[in-house]
């Protein structure tokens, strides 16, 4: 038998600029022990990073975020949703920019380095606690061809982001090809089952996947995106077939000029 | 403070054709109680109801469950990777074809209808046990933009899939205008943390989750694809431009023949 736990203490409160993240986590959860994932909603870590930019500028603040559209849809009466690809490299609709739960006419950008935010919480955990945890910094997302938003991680320490399988051979004797779990979005996922937007519990402890934790901080979150030439879908099919017919439409135009 | 726990029982065997579910899952798990969730890997419900195929037949297999072709990419030296929606309206890699864990010479097709194989399970278990469980099937697939796999909901059973939190306020009193969560996806992604192919432990039992089961069978995970007008990439993006480019030119040919 294996067994894990997810628990979502009470007691942590508003999170403001400046305070100290692992001060509230140390408090909320004192019995914090070696092997614990501490799973922690973007939405306090960019708080207490003051990444708080005005609501007017919310669009510009999207413009800012993204490096690259991958599609657009256009929608009556509010701006087109825009899904691009974002400074940390995450395809995510309005770049992972956030107006739920933040002060009125405000609105919320992602951390600037969430892995960095995931490895000062770790090192402060450690320095308050003296315990050895994991990390995973969460944000919400769609998906493609699936309805309903699922938490991933965006940021990590201290925890084997990716379960490599590759190697391991299955019941029969057989090598099971291309097996990498994205464990790191699995406990995001699971740790969004007891906290969550309305119930004001931002963090989550899971206990008993402590072989999943290491002792270094390890590469982070920041190698999940798989974006470049292995991605099948860079762009929205309405954007490519744009783009391929005014291609098409070019050889048209060179043809009459010849 | 919420809790809740994934426990994955050991003593499920292999899995034959015939194998009455409910009387491996009650045997393995005989303390389930009111409200938990048991996770079933989809791979020993299709070995149950005899999923099983020739492996001669993988690119025929694949070929049976596809729908449409959603994009390709050639490999070397082996049949190119499809992208496919399949009969059940999920976009995955070889539309769910699975050559893993099998035995030798043979592949595994998807259970013919999930949710069906979820409500029988459910009832199974009602009347070995006495208990009103929720069931989630679950396959392993693949995302675009992000690296690794991830367990998903393709069959439930007394469970909401989706939580809607559409009319929910959030902490500052503002509606939640977008904010529907697959919880049913969550569920399985967090239970493939304790079971999984090497560990051979295809069953997980959730526990402390009681309020996202009902009392009906409910609508099961049909609803949780979303595909047609709102899908931004039901086509790759190789594809897409590669018909646009066709139209362009074939505008160019239509202005020729004039």
């Amino acid at each position: 038998m294996t067994e894990f736990s997810v628990t979502a203490p009470d007691g942590i409160g508003e999170v403001r600029p400046g305070d100290d993240l692992a001060a509230l986590v140390a408090h909320a959860c004192p019995d914090l022990t070696d092997g614990d994932v501490v799973v922690v909603a973007s939405k306090i870590v960019s708080k207490s990073e003051g990444r708080v930019v005005p609501a007017d500028d919310r669009e510009a603040a999207i413009t800012a975020e993204t490096v690259r559209v991958v599609a657009t849809r256009e929608r009556p009466g509010v701006p087109p949703l825009r899904i691009v690809e974002n400074r940390l490299g995450l395809v995510m609709a309005a770049a992972g920019v956030d107006a739920s739960n933040t002060p009125e006419g405000t609105v919320l950008l992602l951390p600037v380095d969430p892995d960095d935010s995931a490895r000062r919480l770790r090192a402060g955990l450690r320095e308050r606690l003296g315990v050895r945890v994991g990390v995973v910094v969460t944000d919400t997302a769609g998906r493609v061809w699936r309805d309903g938003l699922v938490d991933l991680a965006i940021g990590a320490a201290g925890l084997r982001v990716v379960e490599d399988e590759r190697g391991r051979r299955d019941s029969a004797g057989r090598e099971l090809g291309m097996t990498v779990r994205a464990v790191a979005d699995e406990i995001a996922a699971a740790a969004d089952l007891v906290k969550g937007k309305v119930t004001g519990r931002p963090v989550a402890v899971v206990r008993g996947l402590g072989h999943l934790t290491t002792d270094d901080d390890g590469p982070g979150a920041k190698i999940l995106p798989r974006l470049g030439e292995v991605d099948l879908f860079s762009e929205g099919t309405a954007e490519a077939y744009a783009r391929g017919l005014a291609d098409g439409r070019g050889e048209l135009r060179a043809g009459t000029r010849r």
